[in-house]
């Protein structure tokens, strides 16, 4: 088995995750973390990887064979990602669905230059919703399509709630509403609205004195994030959010309606995840996978899930893989 | 758009159904559908496709892109299969599963031959539940992964009960227990035996004057179809049957559960069918395409659904995926 040496850059979530997933996976060796902070500072649970400082990329050059970036969509991968790519093999999980066509393009110029491979957007949506998305549309072209989200955290909402004046801590949980869900097996789910799809929850604790009425009327005025959904706010002390809402629990579901020449045949995907970030982490390490196999093979440049054959993501051989999943 | 011109081979209940399919794509057209029978005697619902007896597949040389394979796994396909990859690129949903490796290795044989590409075991299952679980497997290592099917109409096993003396017709229904999907959900598949994943429910028409009694006994105990199972057996009348139970629903679903450091996740896909070979067919049409499209690209030899990535199987340009299913 060909060892894959891993860089991990950025330990938040998403990175603890990739470090926890990298354990799983006995093909892969974490061999260095990257942080913006001072590396010395930074304790790690892999005590034979490097810690190593962003800025000093470039000095794990030929002892990588593909950097997992675990940064946000906002703004470190815009920014980290085709300067990664520049150097090594990279897989992602970027995420702000309406950009993604630009990211591809700089993910692909910067990995085509260099001889690499960089898989972009490698979570589970987009990632693997997008995968069965695909998949539906092309076995039911006539049919439509509809992702649910939740019951589960969303961290952009939640980040979103934090930002607002006099909040001290705060959660967002997305809900689907199950008659769109029912709407949807049935083929009816081109005219939903965003908000007849999902109901948005979110459990704020304020600071002392803060006026909660200014809160709550920021919160579900707010544009793209709550505005469009029915928004419900409860005001919690500290102690019941410590308490009861620290999880990262998520989850969703695809579902796809289509009629063939007799009748209604309807595919459903979903899935129900404890941790979302360590879910999203175990894709990445999947799609880093598939980006080092696919530079050896001479491939380079960017790619997406939707490039890539599911062989490409599993340690196996053809006739492995053939036995076991055929 | 390129139109893939494709032949029909074997005008049974897949066949009928990869006809109504090719009418939802429209980069695909109809050519010919090839028939043991005499082709005066068979009437199909084209209009422009020619009716071409088998023997006379050669004819077609030049003029098809793609023959869609419609026969059955037990006898049509090992046999035709590796004829047509001789001269033709092919799809076709071969499901007998131990036997899967055996006639990839013959058609990878005749198609690289040919050079030409041979899609194999594009069905459901295998098929769509290879893709779902090879990827689940990748994404969660430390997991385990178990398929149900039903509650849906088993043609292998309806047609097994038909062939029993003093039988007029049968239907069987595979109904999975719901107490082992319960354990499948937390990870605990590896322990279930057939017998505790599903139930055979069958509905006969007895020939008149036959023994129910031996005939429900050859059932229960005809092995692999049977006697591993809790089988339950209903005498009904012709006009029951005929009212009741002429419908191919079916459909089905695979669990994976599977552990990330702190805590469980689990990813589901399911099928609800009307009509089996209708589906079916649909997915032998979107892998005929990506067969042809590997061809044109240069590649020969035979693929299964683990070879293939999304975007082979879909009529749009890679911008396009992007922009739609990311």
């Amino acid at each position: 088995m060909d060892i894959i040496r891993a860089g991990i850059v950025g330990y938040g979530n998403i990175g603890r995750g990739a470090e926890k997933a990298i354990r799983q996976n006995p093909d892969f060796e974490l061999a260095a973390v990257l942080t913006r902070r001072s590396p010395g500072d930074l304790v790690i649970d892999t005590p034979t990887a490097a810690v190593v400082h962003v800025d000093d990329a470039l000095s794990l050059k030929g002892k990588i064979d593909v950097m997992i970036l675990c940064g946000g969509s906002a703004t470190d991968l815009p920014a980290q990602g085709p300067e990664f790519a520049k150097h090594f093999n990279t897989a992602d999980s970027y995420d702000t669905h309406a950009k993604i066509p630009s990211y591809f393009e700089k993910m692909n110029d910067a990995s085509k230059k260099a001889g690499r491979v960089s898989v972009i957007s490698a979570g589970w949506d987009p990632g693997l919703f997008s995968i069965y998305k695909g998949l539906a549309q092309a076995v039911l072209p006539n049919g439509s399509g509809c992702a649910f989200w939740g019951r589960g955290v969303s961290q952009g909402h939640s980040d979103a709630i934090r930002r607002i004046d006099g909040v001290e801590a705060a959660i967002q949980y997305t809900i689907p509403i199950s008659s769109a869900v029912e709407k949807a097996r049935k083929g009816e789910s081109g005219s939903l609205t965003s908000r007849e799809k999902h109901i948005r929850e979110c459990f704020v604790v304020a600071k002392e004195g803060a006026d909660k009425t200014i809160i709550e009327d920021k919160i579900k005025t707010m544009p793209y994030y709550f505005a469009e959904y029915d928004t419900i706010v409860h005001f919690i002390s500290k102690d019941e959010y410590n308490t009861s809402h620290t999880g990262m629990a998520h989850g969703g579901f695809v579902v796809h309606s289509g009629k063939t020449d007799s009748g209604r045949q309807t595919m459903e995907f979903s899935l129900d995840l404890f941790h979302n970030a360590e879910f999203t982490a175990s894709v990445l390490i999947a799609y880093a996978r598939a980006a080092c196999r696919f530079n050896r093979e001479g491939r380079t440049g960017a790619l997406t899930v939707l490039d890539i054959p599911v062989s490409y993501l599993l340690p196996k051989s053809d006739e492995e893989l053939r036995r076991d999943f055929l």
